[in-house]
């Protein structure tokens, strides 16, 4: 990759250091055109109407999705958020009272409250399996925990609240082998390294545009197994997802079409394409190595700093990283990174919920990097922590 | 107003014969640059950032939509259509068996689908109103129809499929008077003329940004009556809607927030209320006022026109014109006068279901101008549908 020219192609790279691609990634000019060059062919010639001529590229956002994910494209469904696009997944799943929802720590504050509000309504209930010594979602134990009760595992693949990478893949093999469906939750994950639905073998997966992807706000997927829609009813019904029989009823449309909404911003759907093409381009190998590679070299470097703590679970972390520095507030950390232009954020304990029951140890500062950063601009916010960290100390 | 001056800040005013408001409305440049300027921004400083930087003007888009509508700045969610603003109303309301949905045969599309399915789901069953003679909903009949069994009335102000403008006030009085809940889907209305939540004393009201309102498309949103927040549990819950207790349960956030999702696109929300700042300042009697007499002036041109039917209904009707040309279908008439780069589309006998079933007119050609179009453009689409009259007759 040509580092050089990719931050030449990214307005956001002259302003900031930017390690805050796990809140919203920064867009490239190609892509940020995408968005911009619609709203303009949008006001010059109406909206439907630029909506008509630009039909096969929208349709091509499904494509290049698909072939992201390894996927089809008649198995996307594009949402405004990855969180709107996870509520079509899960509120389509019935529940009956002793049902089980199986999940991690590391599960995402609105899948959490989501299974709370289920749990409530229906008299399912909601299992937190343990992680192992590593931290990650412990693989035993879930399959330990599986069985005729469970109707649904639902994992974050990384969290918003550290470096973590569950162990997807392994979880697949069990819930396959249980006929039990997995809905993965990939919002921190696609885009930041390979994420292959036939590979992970989950039934359900969501993502977003505008983290590791670098597209636009505003944007989310849903891939949903063609199998799984036989056991899923969508829980809303309209004109993009239901066809009128000419009576007083209705069926659905074909493949995930039938989670969709028939309104959205088109502008941001060619937005999303071109984030993706570029990433296909890339190559998700590539990128996956370094982005994980500059996340390894920020988490060492903060790691050696007296006063700072760093703490992300698993194995083999990922390009999130979170920290403490002893004596001073997360949020007083963000700030005076920020004043430097170090773009970094907090995790909040009520978004991870099971994590903070468990470790208690959020709000942490969070620093993530991607591929369009240098080692030289990491280099540069350790020593901004450092300094923070000796002031305290 | 300054017509001339308005439409030399409406780019697509210089490129099209834009009769396609009932669609997407044309953007104006300031409301353009409010969404492209808010992406460049995100490009320059990274989609958090720019978020919190304009994080006022995010809240003005509240503060404006209230005013708009007559009702306070918490009681307005935003969402990316208004048909998702109108399921989040009507998927928080809880039928049981025998309860009744009453609506009118103007009912738009996807919520006719939408209580079609919950009457399938709960044994509610749906009940269409009949029109009175002029072909608006017959309030006398409403009045006789509601009852203890009556859990919703919902209707659609201004269809889709014509100019029929329903007695929304008539109808808040009458569902007042009984205690039942009223959703009132003002996707074509708002934007096109003053719609007041108060005035029509309707309980919950949803619209849309893109058509009559001119702004981005991928906006929506829904105005709900405080004390309805009572009788609604929304469908799903996630952490821009809910808060964690710290244990195993949330409690709703207050106002209508509970019913939006955290993630947004910040730059769709700026342009919006830009636009909505716009209609502020032009006046929603002067706009209505023109939009109204535009509507006027094409409707009685193409009803002067031989071998025209035109197929408004209602005592007065409004900006949007349906038509037919005898022995050419809608569709080729549509194609035709938009190779003379005149915007119109048609009707769709699936999206407006109960109408289809009555007068069985659709697919009809649909004009729909705004203030921005003038007298010319008018006569101009009236000479192009004469000629094409002629041509088949």
């Amino acid at each position: 990759m040509d580092i050089e020219a990719l931050r030449r192609d990214t307005p956001g790279c002259a302003n900031r250091v930017h390690l805050n691609h796990a809140g919203a990634g920064l867009l490239s000019r190609r892509t940020l055109a995408a968005v911009t060059g619609h709203l303009e062919l949008e006001a010059a010639i109406g909206g439907y109407e630029a909506a008509w001529q630009q039909a096969e590229q929208v349709q091509a956002g499904y494509t290049n999705l698909a072939r992201l994910l390894g996927g089809r494209a008649d198995e996307v469904a594009l949402f405004d958020s990855s969180t709107r696009a996870w509520n079509a997944a899960f509120y389509a799943l019935s529940f009956r009272p002793g049902d089980r929802i199986l999940t991690g720590r590391a599960e995402y504050g609105s899948n959490v409250l989501a299974y709370l509000q289920v749990a409530r309504r229906t008299g399912a209930e909601v299992v937190v399996v343990p992680d192992d010594a590593s931290g990650q979602l412990d693989t035993a134990a879930l399959a330990g925990l599986i069985d005729e009760r469970t109707r649904l595992v639902g994992v974050t693949h990384v969290p918003t609240s550290g470096g973590l990478v569950n162990p997807a893949a392994e979880i697949g093999r069990i819930t396959r082998a249980a006929g039990v469906p997995f809905l993965l939750d990939a919002t921190q994950s696609v885009g930041q390294f390979p994420v292959d639905v036939a590979e992970i073998g989950c039934d359900m997966l969501t993502g977003t545009g505008r983290k590791f992807l670098r597209g636009p706000r505003g944007t989310g997927f849903l891939w949903v197994r063609t199998g799984a829609l036989e056991y899923l009813d969508p829980c809303v019904a309209e004109i993009q997802s239901a066809d009128w029989d000419g009576k007083r009823g209705f069926s659905w449309k074909p493949g995930a079409q039938r989670f969709e909404s028939w309104e959205k911003s088109h502008s941001n759907v060619l937005g999303l394409n071109a984030a993706v093409e570029q990433a296909l381009e890339l190559g998700l190998d590539r990128i996956g190595e370094r982005a994980s590679a500059l996340g390894a070299r920020l988490r060492e470097g903060l790691r050696a700093v007296p006063g700072v703590s760093v703490h992300d679970l698993g194995p083999e972390p990922c390009a999130i990283v979170t920290c403490k520095v002893a004596g001073t507030a997360a949020e007083d950390v963000a700030a005076a990174l920020r004043r430097q232009h170090i773009n970094v954020t907090t995790t909040v304990p009520e978004h991870t919920q099971f994590d903070t029951e468990h470790r208690g140890v959020h709000p942490l500062v969070r620093l993530s990097p991607h591929y369009v950063n240098t080692e030289a601009e990491l280099d540069l916010a350790v020593r901004a922590v450092a300094e923070l960290a000796s002031a305290a100390s």
